[in-house]
């Protein structure tokens, strides 16, 4: 059963607002999907997650394998039940995690070894058990396994990267094929199952980019995904990849830049044509006490907001602006407290899945106007 | 404006249901108070904790006079204002922190020179500066200064110990008799004020404790606490100096036993006649993985729930127990993710709220019945 994406309006630009039906959830594109690294969005509860409006959250691969371990979870009806969402979830490969977290690592054409980042365990990922790992996680869409190049890549070395990613990436289809229907909940939604997205890689290359995108578009994958942006190039290069590739992709198929970005960047790809774009960048700063808002980036630690009894952000209507000051906020911070945490994060997410809303908004009327 | 507390009904055991008419909201009693030591009940939101019933929570004067610091907390309005909390709050003297906090001390008759535990700058508290302090902070309840006796104590000890309690006490009572009317919101709450309880020290001897009792209703507190329990003794001795203490107390003003306890505790104490306590436990101990529940105490770190799909409390109706298992929130733990202490202490604090919430309706029915 392939995946239903319909678009509803397009711009000049090549900007879609468009509705992405996924088993869990009804997904209004362009959309902002909040990090849930391990089965939990930092410090966010979820039922605040919901009424932020958020449609379709992350789960990481390699952090559930390794904790509580994806079998465990599989017994347990999967990560929407284990972990009581109830809405869209997508799940990466496993591989951007592997390769950041594991400096020992050790790359075959048949996959990786590494090391656990909490014990020193020895493990090792193929494409045929990222994807077996997610069947039993049972998230909406999955991700093909891939190797995400670093930046800077000599030429051939990306070029060699990019050689496994696909190989990888045929290996992927073929294994959801085979196995992609065993996910738990197929039978309580009626028969629907998972998707699964292909992930463009190349580096810096332009060329390696488009060769990526053809080859994984002959592969015909649920969605396609450009990876290995934001990891250290200019903003330049990370949009100059993004032009490069989305002509190359499907019109009728969701498109997701994996890992971006500020506020300003997630406007920018989504007025292009992206789809669907995650980042940690939110949440972690929440945590670590920068706000964005729409007078540009606070930092709520810095002394000036001591006595500053103005919400976080004047023209939000999130629920911390509604009730909360900055004063509160720096001082929550200050004292190490918890809700410091929470509290920023909530601020965050709601900016960017505000800004997302606002682009759909404007998406629309664009077309129609 | 002396304090208004209404008495609806009476057990023959001494159980009174009640209600404590302060300027921020009417509290129902026998009441459970969640602490807020730094303006925050630890890892949940203020519309959370309204959401589980809290009508009253603790601030502590020592953490706050600190950090930020009561002058500005005076400045933006008070605590109520600071943290956007709008129901009602007591504060502590200082003292018991002072004490727990401070191995460098230095008592006089005067009060209490101390070290900052945050950057070991000198402060000194005398009744008058609590008193001034916490009418800055602006609860609806302040404490009189007190020294909390350490346990075990000599009788000497215990007896000289006392001796500054009780004057602390008279020179608390003066202070706020001539300054208490000075609350920020006082005239945004129709000229209403903040109330001073005194609080009943004298070590595990029954006889101190009588006098002290004896001496602070002569000085006419708003109301009266029970100080100086639950520091180690064993658990008679608890019960046995609040059942010296309470026929000596005003049966028209509200008795508050402080830092108790344990679940079984609050409930035996609420019968007994106690009106109001407070305690870390809960929030503590969920911080630490233990939950209160109607089958006992749950550490739910052990590796016997890691598949336990149960609620952490099947009896339990709330917002944890609607929504998460056993395995989710051991998960959380393990993880080390904030949301684990989120979740665990609204789970423990509904719990106790919820057996204040019985015992009210137990007591009603047992008097009119």
């Amino acid at each position: 059963m392939s995946l239903a994406f319909e678009i509803l309006a397009e711009t000049a630009a090549g900007g879609r607002r468009g509705r992405l039906d996924l088993p869990h959830q009804a997904v209004e594109t362009p959309v902002f999907m909040p990090v849930g690294t391990q089965g939990t969005v930092k410090a966010v509860a979820q039922d605040v997650l919901e009424g932020l409006g958020a449609q379709i959250i992350l789960g990481n691969t390699y952090h559930l394998y390794l904790r509580p371990g994806h079998e465990a979870i599989g017994r347990m009806g999967g990560l929407h039940k284990f972990m009581s969402w109830r809405r869209a979830m997508l799940t990466d490969s496993g591989g951007f995690q592997v390769f950041s977290l594991n400096a020992l690592r050790k790359v075959t054409d048949e996959g990786v070894q590494f090391r656990s980042h909490l014990d020193g365990s020895s493990h090792s990922f193929t494409p045929e058990h990222s994807i077996g790992v997610q069947v039993a996680l049972g998230a909406d869409i999955c991700m093909a396994f891939d190797e995400c190049t670093e930046y800077p890549a000599e030429r051939a070395r990306a070029e060699e990267s990019l050689r496994l990613t696909m190989a990888w990436a045929r290996r992927s289809r073929e294994h959801f094929r085979a196995h992609g229907e065993n996910v738990a909940w197929r039978e309580g939604l009626g028969g629907r199952t998972q998707s699964l997205f292909g992930i463009v890689q190349g580096g810096m290359y332009a060329d390696l980019r488009r060769q990526c995108a053809e080859r994984l578009v002959e592969m015909d994958f649920d969605g396609y995904a450009i990876g290995g942006l934001s990891v250290g190039e200019p903003r330049e290069l990370t949009l100059e990849m993004i032009a490069e590739v989305l002509p190359l992709l499907p019109k009728d198929k969701p498109r997701y830049v994996m890992g971006v970005g500020y506020p300003d960047e997630i406007e920018q790809y989504a007025r292009m044509g992206v789809d669907m774009m995650d980042c940690v960048l939110p949440t972690r700063a929440a945590r670590h006490g920068l706000l964005f808002t729409s007078e540009g980036r606070v930092n709520i630690k810095n002394k000036q907001y001591a006595e500053d009894q103005n919400p976080p952000d004047p023209r939000c209507d999130c629920p911390v602006c509604r009730r909360y000051s900055r004063a509160y906020l720096r001082h929550l911070m200050q004292a190490g407290e918890a809700l410091s945490g929470t509290l920023n994060t909530i601020h965050n997410l709601a900016y960017y899945l505000g800004i997302m809303e606002r682009v759909r908004g404007e998406l629309e009327s664009r077309t129609n106007g």
